[in-house]
């Protein structure tokens, strides 16, 4: 008969065989120290493969959270960091699954380990895409980095794709497939993109620890308890119903209180009008002094094209863009070098709530902004963040999310918002706020400068408790 | 071909076979809430089944550290939780083994699994035995806490053998040899008791968090990463040198900040004069009012046979004992009533350090004490509080300990204290202090009777710093 | 001119001429370590003096939470280690309120610091009055913790009310009227009691810290850092919204997950119908063997008067009372044998949620339960364990809570709920469930006793998803 | 009478007239969000005004820990985030320090807040002259951080020069001497440098904090506690001995296990010879395409003048240098090209131990690493890390360190290492060890280049268990 470690042999050995070298364990896990998940175990050869390639290296290079760190100071985490952590959010539902829902007949909608690879590989590189002050520069610049991280992994001339074809031909583009969810293995893409997926999981976790706020310390380990594979894809025991609304409402908080935050919103607006003034002074025919954006001519001249010019934008990071704003600190154009002044040194913009009640008050600012010297165009913007702590599935939305569900003892479904009064509440809700950004300056009470102080005075009239009011015609 | 779930399906009859009804997984493991590893995982029957026996569930009725609560009012974790984190430390050691380092031929010194639940079973066991009070308790009724803990796991009355020899007649007597160090497997022996053992691990950190000191937090993670098995039994990877040492060093700062607290001992003082009273009273034939120490009988007339008697020591939990306590405030025997009373309501006595060459003043200082009216049989005590932080190996010793030994890359071991300075120095160093007890009115100032100020005063003449110094004669 | 050093003496005098010797500060401050707060800082004599009182010490022997270790294994700390938190959680107010809002001229709505030390004596002082088990207890024998509270503090018997004294002869009922909400000064009432007082956020850190679970970890640094005086009490500022936000819905998390959990309730079920049976017991003229329950005698009879009987009731902690459960497991009556075996071995009952609609079904139930054996009287239950999370001020409640304010920048108030989306979802809605208790036994499929095997099969019809439901007629 | 709310106004009005506007408190504290200390607490403008300057600012672009972020990734902390901790730690000492050690008479050794501004300010300053990669930069272009400290205090073109001259105009000297250890006062001087400073205490949580590991984590509460002023600057009450022994066994573990990891130290001596290939090829006449350090001119060129070109250094941050390294890995000189890919995309040498008795063999190694391919000068290096973990205080040293001294209750002092046996055994040892750096390729078993093969196979025969060996003549 055979004893229990000859099959346990026998197993490797089919793994090996079905999968090729790639897929064979490393024969002792290899370990990462990591503050939010106190290791990161890496099983297999092509994990550590990946983490040595250069695309995955300069992730070191570009924050997790932008300008948050001008609000948090302890927010300096990477990218990098964070996709090691999603890598290992990842392994650890596997272990679960398999431990627990392994699959004995194919279709039984329990979890076959053999795509744990995929799964992994693709929490791994989610975020491969993403530049320097992601969100802003896409703004400015057009550019997706969704579609560059496609390009990533699918183009010949990348490390990250040399590696992963090392498992098969077409490898790269189930592992992009993954991540822009057209797999068609539903367990494998929701672990990556749902509303409770392991992307979402880490990134709380780690902005919590590194800000230090408490509100993202949701239980993960409960989470990963409860959570199974179905045939849908993937659900949740409903034991674990109080975990995962906990869940929701630490995501919810963390919106509210870190990511929203009206400073580091502030400094993200002062950045786009930075990046807005670079466009416009490359455009037009003046040579300007200081003023040399070599890596960022593709993107100024609005001939940036994601599989001809990965090379370049792989070279963007954190640190490129940084040492541009501090020259351009001493450059002639005055707009340009006050807009670094104010990102380098961190000179935030005061913000006041606006309403539909009270947008109709935003011209009159402007004009007494306007009045105090300050260029309207550079010097305000609005900015609305709302974001949805939790949604219920919606075809017909631009981005439809699998909806949560939960699942009875006896093995029927239901839908979180159901089942929790809490989510219920917050349920398709837009939360958070729109805001007026101005110079700081606008309220002085002690200037001295005479000529303003009538304009400070009447501007102030409008703000009160942060927040732009009306006031009637006598006033 | 086989694929590879119906291999597992195969894996898992096979164990069922081997190992009976009992060492089957269950269907779905299930979890405990624990603060220290934050759930303890269950997957087999028979672990479920012995944490509901009787003897088991007694053990949330036993405190982990006896008088150390009255110093770190946090302490007040029983044997219970820390039983079942011996459990989950043995769990995840046995996981990494069969991950890293599976046997592949037997006797080539790696780990087999079916020794898992042989591991778990003793891990879970191994303090069962243990009393109110413990250590006090069988220095003054001579009982023995290891003895029991054999008799509770091989009687056939109890629950806990009866759960064991589901898995096998002959199962309840390996768990037992695990327990006393005899059984042939050293892996699973030294993973239970060694100088870096499951036992020891857990107790730090769980001494550490519920007494919310700092020094117990070595790296769990780390060193369970670095465990391997070898032929002797349980090493670690060189690289984990480290770790280990930090581990050593931990331990030795609990037991000079938490273990031996002047303060505890002090009340371990006070207890074992109290018990002495007890027995002392039951001894004599005189009747005394509120005296009716019903359930320590067998121990006060010195009858306790732990084969007959087993029901009787397990009714004995610190409720009991603290209840005679409290009852015995009011009793007419006047030093019993007045050590209960400093016992229940955390009157300690106070401490001096002394030395080889202030020993000789004791005897002065028992007398000063009587002279103010307190019987120096109860009312003082010396304690001798030494432990050796790192023991190598001393086959004379009477409890010779298995050395750490580490792993180089090339196979060969080095004896931790050879690899590391800060091990070496402190190996098989007694460390601790000697301390003499005494009533804190000793140490009154403002005495408002004024009979004993000339006693007090010329008691502290010989202590300064909380030491006892020498007087010269003419002093 | 005074010297800085100079006046500060000046200052110390005063206190210490207006207040007696006992609020003078200690010259070194001392500590106490605690894994919630660190440390807690004792910087007055009369604080040590009351911690020593054998009274508080008394705390140590009473549970904070319980029957919830029965769930939560960890959940062993004792009313003594939370009174002192709670201190220190008012200690540190005052600290704030003194540092940013000491008042100028009287009546200014600020902080006047000559009121700590009353604050602080009551926040340490509240929960004197507890019992073993309190709730349960108080519910079978009609006690009642809060005026025994009061009875502890100002009858001159109790070490407690001769320390208090020592401030001045009216001292101890300042102190007691803080805690019956009747004090005049409301920053210090609502200190200790309001909807978010230092009483709560104590035992939510505490409470999480030792069940191990994430939920009631909100940020108290953060709370206390935005808390302020004013004329109607204490208030928040508005930019400690969300912090508010988060500790109200940390607190709605902890009593679903953790004081609603249904094994706890179900060994509450247990303990009040063994309390009714030893009631019922002690009424009948039968003599009982193994049935002394000396100290309950007064309860029992229902003769207890807390002025008169107050040394009775402070003999009672868990301790004793488990020490009688433990014994009747042996009495002869099967009744009372057979729940102190459940409550002592944790033999827990089951539960199934009833509502409205189901309740009607609760009589078969019972009906089904007698069939099997079981006397309903003392094997079934209901609960209904409901709580609300926040609730808006009502003159017209039982138990009317202050609301909890936030302060503009302009001075004015606003009401929580007004200000916070999540917030005003739970206002006043009643969170929790009624469950159905019964034997586990009822929920048996491999029951090896014929004869009972129908009646248990009909019982599970009923039930499904832990959840009691209406069978059709002809089902 | 004066009350004594109307006194501490009168205190208030004291400090105002005293020191002038700077030093007054602002009227409500204002907080900074930090993951180490919970909250950093400002409470004067002139502390909220450095922190607004550009030089303080820019500590945000430079990391802490240099290349240990490749060995720990989570280690993204920055210079910032730790001047703000170690301003904390200051606070928090003053407060202990007023709390329980006031200052009574001039000269009597005890506390005198109107010290606090003066050490808060140095504390906050303490590394306000670091650069990018500091240490490494200095090795190569003979910068010093403490005298670019010294200037960016006092020099008048600076914003911090000109906050500090609010306060008085000798105020940025007396900040300067504090810092640079000439100030009168030694308690300041010693909260900011001594063997237990807040700078070092600060540096080893944050540090622990940020790359996950648990060895730095030693008792911030019980060493701030125990804390105290004497005549000769600052020393600790006995009671905290073991708490100060945890500190230095941490700071101990800290060094060995974080600061000399071989991974970082490769990644710096990689850098080391990236910069001096810069200086090389910055002095040959060549004109290299892609090469433009003009940031770097004047240290490549050696005309440095810390007085004079304070604001070309103030532009040099790691983001600059790593925007450099990024474009020279395209640059047609190979070694700097190689040397920058090596450092840009983590390739670090590998490395093994040696000792006075293996390292004649280095020559050796040299030659074969010459033979194949590989230029010695750039792709060897060795490196001593060693660290004393405690000095006893030694007139005669380079760098005299204050020793730590432990205060007995009647007021005598005990230097610690004649307390602790622990510390004893580790003072005035060197631990750490020595290196050999060499490339990668050099461990290669499986060459598929040949013609290398017989030299690798060498090269290997050397080496074992990570440690340089020597071989008899005939191996």
């Amino acid at each position: 008969m055979l004893t229990i470690y000859a099959i346990i042999v026998i197993i490797n050995k089919c793994r090996r065989y079905a999968m090729g070298y790639y897929s064979t364990s490393l024969e002792q896990e290899k370990v990462i120290r990591d503050p939010v998940h106190s290791h990161i175990y890496i099983q297999d050869q092509i994990i550590m493969d990946l983490i040595n390639t250069k695309e995955f290296q300069r992730l070191r290079r570009i924050h997790q959270l932008g300008t948050t760190s001008q609000t948090f100071p302890g927010a300096e985490h990477t990218r990098f960091t964070h996709s090691l952590g999603v890598y290992e959010i990842v392994r650890r539902i596997c272990n679960q699954f398999q431990r627990n829902y392994p699959t004995k007949t194919p279709g039984d909608g329990l979890w076959d380990d053999s795509e744990r690879i995929v799964a992994e590989c693709a929490g791994l590189l989610h975020d491969i895409g993403h530049g320097a002050y992601s969100h802003t520069f896409e703004h400015i610049f057009h550019t997706n980095h969704e579609q560059i991280t496609q390009a990533i992994i699918t183009n010949p001339e990348t490390e990250v794709n040399q590696v992963l074809c090392k498992v098969g031909p077409n490898f790269p583009n189930r592992v992009a497939s993954v991540i822009n969810k057209t797999y068609d293995n539903q367990q494998v893409v929701q672990m990556i993109s749902s509303q409770c997926d392991a992307d979402r999981m880490d990134y709380l976790l780690r902005d919590s620890y590194f800000t230090g706020v408490q509100y993202g310390k949701f239980d993960l380990d409960r989470i990963l308890q409860v959570m199974r594979p179905y045939q849908g894809g993937i659900c949740f025991k409903m034991s674990g119903l109080h975990a995962i609304e906990y869940y929701i409402v630490s995501r919810f908080q963390m919106y509210l209180q870190v990511y929203f935050h009206p400073i580091s919103r502030s400094m993200e607006v002062i950045l786009a009008h930075l990046l807005l003034r670079t466009k416009e002074l490359a455009e037009s025919s003046t040579k300007l002094e200081n003023f040399n954006p070599t890596l960022l001519m593709p993107f100024l001249e609005g001939t940036f094209d994601p599989s001809r010019d990965l090379e370049t934008y792989l070279k963007l990071d954190d640190g490129v863009l940084n040492t541009y704003f501090s020259m351009w600190c001493d450059t002639p154009d005055s707009i340009l070098s006050d807009l670094s002044n104010r990102f380098v040194n961190r000179k935030p913009f005061k913000s006041a709530i606006f309403t539909q009640e009270t947008k109709d008050v935003l011209p009159k600012l402007r004009k007494l902004i306007e009045a105090a010297g300050f260029n309207p165009e550079y010097y305000t913007a609005t900015d609305n963040s709302y974001n949805q702590p939790y949604d219920v599935y919606n075809p017909e939305s631009k981005h439809p999310n699998a909806q949560i569900e939960l699942m009875q003892k006896d093995g029927s479904l239901v839908e979180l918002s159901k089942a929790s009064l809490l989510v219920r509440t917050i349920t398709g809700k837009d939360v958070g706020d729109s805001r007026f950004f101005f110079p700081k300056e606008m309220l002085q009470t002690d200037a001295n400068v005479e000529l303003f102080k009538p304009i400070y005075d009447n501007f102030q009239r409008y703000i009160n408790n942060d927040t732009i009011i009306n006031l009637k015609e006598n006033q």
